[in-house]
């Protein structure tokens, strides 16, 4: 048996001892894990330190997404402790229902099982992972990404020193220490042992994991989102809209990445929003008609309209109506979030029903679209797959459903 | 762009239109599909003759599933009209709720969009997905087996038929012509086109399909499933219950394939139990603890504890308590239906709550298993996974959710 193999048969061991724990004891493990890692910030710290001294090539905003300072893992901390006052997504009531022949049908939730997370550079992910799937009595299983490694091993043993403490189970939370790709490979393949594998880094990271996984995927994540700015908006609120869309939180997959605009207001509003654009930082890029109107915009590339730039970049392009605002996006899409700015009830209702994606908004920035904004809560990540969950996903989404059938001897005719 | 190409742009092109459609439109149109699969059964009968004539290898079982008479046609159409008494699965009313920043959050549920149905021999499969997608929305693609293709396309050219005397677009209902693993092959590498895709067949065939997809895929139908009788089980019933899950329809995957009796009542109940069974044609395998009580029991071989028969054979073992006979069905089970035949609380209590499986009995036949008796009216099939569904999948399995945001300019900080 390979050491991945055994991390499974561990995991799966420990399902049983997760799912059923009270969720009072599921709330004292958490309040409990968030002291331990207020209580060893320094030992976190030093391993962080290690990691950092190793990451030499990672940028600027890389670099501050892999560093715990106090600050940070406190923060962490309180976001944990957080968990411990959500809902408890097992609880009943369940619905059930009798069968003709007497016998009683229970529709429970149940927790999926074996949660994988597979993650790149950010270690906060380890805790919130761990919390969420503990929440929802699933072990977990945690491969996070090399330049992390020395973080992940110190944050994960704090929280099995926990579990152990609280008379658990250690292996309710399991971190893969080899990470190499062979280890992510193995991982996927692991059908036995994982009931569904929940990647989280970049676009061209998890269409990998979707192309080669055999296990239960959640895709999360890929946002190449679009605005589209209808003839009929409030064209100073647009401005406000796209440049806090595009600027609050360039790298994150909310951040609007593409502008369409309706060709009717093209000649008066492109150069307001050209100008706040550029104003804000942002590097434009467009097609023929933009650059005819604003020429200090660059040359949109094909490439350009099915690129993610999670940066300061924006690609801009003029629209004849709603129709070809929608088929473009369509076309264009990740399936995540998309806009329309509009007064016009009519191209809003045309616009909602027929975009296909997980979240579709008027008139607000699809920075929202985040399981805390929703009101969840707490996110496992962003489900952009119309199987089982989309759109941000709370602790529901790590659960499932199991029917119960008590009888008394029916049998079929 | 290949054949099957066009297939999933047609389909991709046809699911607004079928998603617009009201409740109304759709139940007439189902309504009348019932109606031409009445008028056209000579057509029907005439094509499904020549798949007969070509079908000289199949045993007589897959004959008959396969044939289609005057009788069958109108039991196909009648079970299609009756898909329009259905409850709308797109119909609210839905959640929504207010962001403090005032926009408001709909969550409205909307067809998955393409589904694809790859199956095997039975040509009702096409009539039966083409209704219930038709029901939730969505656009259909069809791949039946080499076997059945001539009255699967007359199947589906009435459908198609009747679409267009609607007013509607026929891709919404698509059969693919090309029955060679290539097509199959294709389909499951399609993830511009196709939403989910629903396999039905052998285990190995749904083996082939989870290893090798890359669009999203719903899991069915593979039933290893046990029948655990405990010491207090009330004997008469339990052998009614066993001859009944056994035998009554021994080719489908609720039928039950493997025995687990308790130690302490081994020698009492194990030659009453075999002695039904034999009666009612079943042949016996099993494990030494068996064979020493009872010898006309054949010896089990280690491949029989994981083989779905789908016929008159059933493996029998002895467990020494209930433990047992849970760690062995969680090492063994498919996760489809399983059975503790018990009057002790806790042993059921304990079962119910520790093994695996979508559906878990007390002291009722697995037969059970199934859309229509769970009251859901119809079945897409039975889903063996954790995703998305579990257990018998009705129409609101065919659809996901989509997040509806209607603010007035709100911006994140």
């Amino acid at each position: 048996m390979t050491k991945l193999k055994l991390i499974g048969q561990n995991a799966k061991k420990a399902t049983l001892e997760v799912a059923n724990l009270t969720i009072e004891k599921r709330n004292t493990v958490l309040v409990a894990m968030a002291q331990a890692l207020k209580d060893n910030w320094q030992t976190i710290n030093t391993a962080n330190q290690a990691d950092l001294a190793a990451a030499t090539e990672l940028s600027g905003s890389m670099r501050n997404r892999l560093t715990l300072d106090q600050a940070t893992i406190e923060g962490i901390a309180e976001s944990l402790a957080a968990v411990s006052d959500l809902k408890d997504p097992l609880a009943g009531p369940y619905e059930n229902w009798q069968h003709p022949t007497g016998f009683k049908i229970v529709k429970k939730t149940v927790p999926l099982g074996v949660v994988a997370m597979v993650y790149e550079a950010r270690p906060n992910v380890t805790v919130d992972a761990a919390a969420l799937t503990l929440k929802s009595g699933n072990a977990v299983i945690l491969r996070g990404g090399k330049e992390a490694i020395h973080s992940n091993q110190a944050l994960a043993e704090v929280l099995r020193q926990v579990l152990v403490e609280q008379g658990l189970n250690p292996d309710i939370i399991q971190l893969i220490q080899d990470t190499s790709h062979d280890s992510v490979n193995e991982l996927l393949h692991m059908r036995d042992y994982i009931d569904v594998l929940i990647p989280r880094g970049s676009a061209k990271f998890i269409d990998f994991v979707v192309a080669n996984a055999t296990v239960p995927v959640i895709e999360t994540g890929a946002g190449n989102t679009h605005i589209f700015v209808d003839e009929s908006a409030v064209q100073n609120q647009a401005i406000d809209v796209i440049v806090n869309a595009k600027t609050q939180k360039p790298a994150v997959c909310n951040a609007a990445e593409k502008l369409l605009v309706h060709e009717k207001i093209a000649a008066e509003f492109l150069p307001k929003i050209v100008q706040a654009l550029t104003n804000a930082g942002v590097e434009l890029r467009g097609d023929t008609a933009t650059r005819a109107i604003s020429p200090s915009v660059k040359e949109a590339s094909a490439a350009d309209w099915d690129t993610e730039y999670n940066d300061l970049i924006m690609a801009i392009k003029v629209v004849k109506d709603t129709d070809e605002a929608i088929s473009w996006i369509n076309e264009h899409t990740t399936h995540h979030s998309e806009t329309i700015l509009s007064e016009d009830a009519d191209h809003v209702a045309q616009f909602m029903n027929m975009v296909d994606a997980a979240v579709v908004y008027q008139n607000v920035s699809s920075r929202f679209t985040d399981g805390f904004e929703f009101g969840f809560g707490a996110e496992i990540g962003i489900s952009t797959q119309k199987l089982h969950a989309r759109g941000p996903m709370g602790l529901p989404a790590l659960t499932t459903i199991k029917y119960e059938v008590f009888g008394d001897g029916q049998t079929r005719h």
